[in-house]
């Protein structure tokens, strides 16, 4: 496709977005509701030609030479698909996310005011493999009554098609909404993106997930708000005051229990006093689950690690590594977290409340723990029942994003003909 | 000053705000109340050398043949001095923003969590004319623990420098906060402005105020998060049930009391069956205010109006002019405004409550008004105090912008060891 061509297309999906997005806008939670329902219908009674469409990406990987965790991630099969169903089930049940009474008072001029959440509007969705991600933002997106047009990884590209095709049916079929509230991009030039990312007249917000490389570019060429979803580079503290046998176990889960994701810890920062008690600990635990330490200069003095380079302090490893660093004090560990953390979850371990307060206030972070794993920054964790991704940005939204964070909200007046 | 110049003291700005944000984002009200009152003092101890550097600003834009309304906004006297003074001091009176708890509950885990409000971190602030704006601006920062980044406009600058020293001593003489918390910039040239905006690791949120242009500048340059103060194209919708007393006093007071501002209105949408009795009026009311009246076709049909071009529908006027346009039903009014207006303040005069109700529902707009005036939008008007700008954007905040819209949220989560 040509550049031409592409920009035509585009222009077109936005517009029929924009011009539709009434129909979902002021549509009540019923009509929203049904549409859900429909779809988790159409996407079990269209089963085989689902898996039979995922069959042609996976193929096309294999023979693109993918490698296998990317090629898992983006394999169908009985149970991703019934997850599907189940989790727009979960979706259904939860409350309507609209026209929530957010403030209501008299003001003192007279005027009665009102404050009321409602639909962001056009949400963009540009997001890397796995096809189940089509489903679930289309389906959170409905649900907060915002239309929304979804670009996923090409390597994805006949499951994700298929898969919009049954979400637009499923919105038609289901009276009142209009197919065109869900919009998906099959065009996997990354011009496509570009020209997007420029509609900020159709567009209320983008929403990127994927790896670094394609949020940067998306923060790069948008004219359009983003709520970016960057690495998690998450710490965890242990004080001097700390109980060491909870340091070993949230140590261990969080960073063992599931490397690969976000919120897994990267680092653990050591105060210099429980350092001798705490890591032939950790390093004997560590040995026997395949973890590979990379210690600080001081860290060498206790264990037998590989030395740290400064690089490590900043690398979002995703599996089982870990750096490891030796402070003086709970004020070096505040300034080495905040300067190396990425704002996402940071824990500390301590029996002592003034220090835990002081770990709260002082660092800058979406999600801060007491004892307990970072492994918890996560929507079902935080009961908002689904979550659309973890934000590690500061405006509209920090840390996990449910249904709430799709909506803004507005001002509603009235008086018997006040004037000013 | 050269490109390389630019860059470095741009570079030297926001590595000083970032690396002294922790004074005062962790400081507690009484010490950001403090330097708000030793600021306020300084306005007043410096209030001739003030009013020196300001006569330079005039007597420059003077020469450069400047209009009069520029030069006006411009001024400084002992009465805008002693309004930035008592600004300052409805400020301080203002509760502190932070670490209000916005939710606290336990988690179906068992984790507790908090949600508290934070400040954002360093803002960037870039405006035009005004000199109050840099003494407002600064004194919101300071109050909800954020650092700031100010950038007024070339005109301003002998004002602003001024202006800026004094708050930046006000700051370092009360203890604890550090005067890098707030930073000028003196530099003139654009380049300047588009180096800044690619700092999106030193800076957390940019608002701009200003005209179109500047605000156009600013989306297609910033890599930093912006909330937009676009501007007004307002409406009053006269019903067909409306009662035609309150529609003339209202239509008179949202466009004749101060025609300059956002909340003022462009356009009067009227009801087929409201114009024969509610145009005459106007027209004889408007005639003697002075204000010109833009007529669709229909309008030409009730009385003598200049014709309305297709340009006028998306006129923001600010001055004494309105357009007029007939609707045959409240359906046809609701697709007007969707399409003409700015998404800023919508009026709708009716005593009928459903129209009221679907008025409210399906226009998309920050604020919604029956039977009051659009002129109210305003955060003074809202009881919030004071006014950092009105967002015409639909994420972070929508609407007026005080205190409460300077802060984000973080999580804080305890448990006795849980882990997932």
């Amino acid at each position: 496709m040509n550049d031409v061509d592409i920009r035509k297309k585009i222009d077109s999906i936005v517009c029929d977005a924009k011009s539709n997005l009434a129909s979902i806008m002021h549509s009540n939670v019923s009509k929203r509701d049904l549409a859900l329902k429909t779809i988790a219908d159409l996407l079990i009674d269209n089963k085989n030609q689902l898996l039979e469409e995922n069959r042609k990406d996976i193929e096309s990987a294999k023979s693109m030479g993918l490698p296998d965790p990317m090629i898992e991630r983006l394999t169908l099969d009985e149970k991703t698909i019934e997850g599907m169903v189940e989790s727009i089930g979960t979706i259904i049940n939860l409350k309507d996310p609209l026209n929530r009474v957010l403030e209501e008072r008299k003001l003192k001029n007279g005027v009665f005011l009102k404050k009321i959440s409602v639909p962001i509007g056009v949400i963009g969705i540009i997001y890397e493999s796995r096809p189940n991600v089509t489903v679930d933002c289309a389906a959170l997106c409905i649900k907060s009554g915002n239309a929304c047009i979804l670009k996923g990884g090409k390597e994805a590209l006949h499951s994700n098609r298929f898969l919009s095709g049954l979400i637009k049916k499923g919105c038609a079929m289901s009276s009142g909404l209009n197919e065109n509230v869900v919009q998906f991009i099959d065009i996997t030039d990354r011009e496509a993106i570009k020209y997007l990312l420029q509609k900020n007249d159709f567009i209320d917000l983008i929403i990127p997930r994927g790896g670094e490389g394609l949020i940067k570019f998306i923060v790069e060429n948008s004219k359009i708000p983003v709520i970016k979803q960057y690495k998690g580079i998450c710490h965890v503290y242990v004080d001097d005051k700390a109980d060491i046998d909870k340091a070993i176990k949230i140590c261990i889960n969080a960073k063992v229990q599931r490397p690969s994701v976000c919120n897994a810890i990267e680092c653990i920062v050591v105060h210099e006093k429980a350092a001798k008690e705490f890591l032939p600990v950790l390093k004997e635990k560590f040995d026997e689950l395949g973890v590979e330490i990379r210690g600080c200069k001081r860290t060498a003095d206790f264990i037998d690690c590989v030395s740290a380079t400064e690089k490590d302090w900043d690398s979002e490893f995703l599996d089982l590594t870990v750096a490891v660093r030796i402070v003086g004090d709970l004020d070096e560990a505040i300034g080495f977290i905040n300067e190396h953390g990425t704002k996402h979850s940071e824990a500390i371990i301590s029996e002592n409340e003034e220090n835990t307060e002081k770990f709260f206030s002082e660092i800058d972070a979406a999600c801060l723990y007491s004892n307990t794993s970072t492994r918890f920054t996560d929507g079902f964790e935080f009961d908002m029942g689904a979550e659309i991704g973890i934000s590690t940005d500061k405006i509209h939204a920090r840390g996990p994003m449910g249904l709430k964070e799709l909506t803004t909200y507005k001002y509603l007046l009235k008086s018997n003909g006040l004037i000013r």
